[in-house]
């Protein structure tokens, strides 16, 4: 990896050109104003609703600009994924749209909900025994072995472009705002919109919020190295677990995330009934995080022009309903 | 009213200028194809996902358009509306965006997240006893004694034009389909639908869908004229209730629209879970009869080009948890 990969104005004009090559696949997902939320803190919140976005996260960006910047040669040969969750969707979803084959490598464990849907859209899954790290490690060594270009849900330069664009797009709706705050699970939704912001709006800040059961990049950042932070599960099952051995985005999120927020399961579960009664949209528990921030502490946003990034919708009904009756 | 109203081509130029008035206050929402609907009734399923549009519903689209019609005179006096739901929800949203005041007359009975939701938009409710159609019938006499507009969730032309850009938008992003199925409450829906259809495309069946529980315009349309069908509770609470006596909506329903289905509540409930579970989106009860019908009848459906008007997502999570619990 050339050190300038990691220059914030240089990843800026990947996610320029990114939004272009996927601006004809993905959704332009509207901002959208909170009356709730905003008179909660005594500011002005605003909401991305990439969990409008198709497939149901913000995930297809990334998917489409990882397949659409591949070259003819590559295409031919195919590719090989790994994911249990909205990478494994918004790869089923590009791959017949662009007619590139692939396989989806995903853990034996996969709920049967998750794979009606990754079947739904005729994905060629291959099940493997062993936690989710392992399986992506194993899904690498094999696209490897065959040539084939081997897609990272977070580890991968393009996929990381693809998720800044979001950034560019928010600069273009809203204009200026003061912070915006992020799901951070691997860490490439946010190093692509920190870049973004870094090179064309320094003085938003950056906040990362994930949940108190899986810091794992937060201790990270904290420690200085990536390493395995003990993590549990949670209602926000898209940023848990660990981040990849030697991941690009360790530095990204060292260096450009301004501030770090942890939420607890109770926030994250009392953000998701609370988007369903006042904005009349479901988000699945990583889409909670941003609002549970603000939920647990309104006063640390006090007068600010804050902008959450609602990741995403795909949450089964079975733990919907878990959720909801919980009280 | 002149005979001349009931033109569906001169109700299809009303909602051509319905659609450029209320372009820069709405969302074009996406038209989404679903593999596990195809798939069902071996066929091709788009939902045009008006769920996603702004206010969570379709209402904003007749909203914003009976506001933009009125004169300078009209737009100072203000106006009376009457709505527990969704209009309600739109008008309040749309009226201090436009700097229009008015009040939103409410049955004392509105449930405390309802109210919620419009209070958070500031709107001036008046909280009236009675049934909806007798707060309905009592609103509109506020409004001639006072000389404000009012306006109806359904029984008004602009109403009608605004819900009506919804098959312009579909025709423009669609091109050519067989089958289209419209949520029927009261009727506005529809209304515009089949009208801007038959005057553009008028090989293109129009189906209402409608719960089992309040058959009001289906039966009404069979007898020949409106008459206060028995009706009861549903959980597509958006679309029981009669519709006001001499309602513009009734002609258009009986002239244009071409079946009509009843669903049960068991399978508005079963849509509900799945469009939970594999389009990862939230639909209220009335959003859920289209996909309803689908799952009730595969057969019907079988090789067709079929879309499903996915009406609006505003669901309380109380209701919400109950369907998710019934199993």
């Amino acid at each position: 990896m050339h050190p300038d990969s990691f220059s914030a104005d240089l990843i800026a004009a990947r996610i320029d050109t990114a939004a272009e090559r996927i601006a004809p696949w993905i959704r332009c997902t509207p901002v959208e104003h909170t009356g709730f939320l905003s008179r909660l803190i005594g500011g002005e919140v605003q909401m991305k609703l990439e969990n409008h976005q198709i497939t149901a996260s913000f995930k297809a960006r990334g998917a489409f600009n990882a397949l659409l910047a591949m070259d003819a040669d590559q295409r031919r040969r195919g590719v090989v994924t790994s994911s249990t969750g909205n990478h494994a969707n918004a790869m089923a979803h590009a791959m017949p749209l662009l007619g590139i084959q692939g396989e989806i490598w995903v853990p034996e464990t996969v709920s049967p909900v998750k794979r009606a849907q990754l079947e739904m859209r005729g994905a060629h899954l291959k099940l493997v025994g062993g936690d989710p790290g392992e399986v992506e490690a194993l899904a690498r060594q094999e696209a490897e072995r065959t040539g084939r270009v081997y897609v990272s849900p977070y580890n991968d330069h393009d996929v990381v472009a693809g998720q800044g664009t979001i950034a560019r797009e928010l600069l273009e709706q809203l204009g200026d705002f003061d912070e915006i705050l992020v799901p951070v699970g691997g860490g490439g939704l946010i190093s692509g919109i920190s870049a973004y912001l870094k090179a064309h709006r320094p003085a938003i800040k950056v906040t990362g919020v994930l949940p108190e059961n899986s810091p794992v990049i937060s201790e990270s950042v904290k420690a200085g190295q990536l390493f395995e932070v003990p993590w549990t599960e949670s209602l926000s099952d898209a940023t848990v677990g660990w981040a990849e051995h030697g991941s690009i985005t360790f530095p990204m999120c060292r260096d450009w995330v301004d501030d770090w927020i942890l939420v607890s399961e109770a926030r994250i579960r009392e953000s998701l009934k609370m988007n369903i009664d006042m904005h009349s949209m479901l988000v699945e528990g990583a889409g909670a995080l941003a609002g549970g921030a603000l939920l647990a502490d309104p006063a640390r946003f006090a007068g600010r022009r804050v902008v959450l990034l609602i990741c995403g919708a795909r949450i089964a009904a079975s733990t919907l309903a878990k959720v909801l009756a919980a009280g």
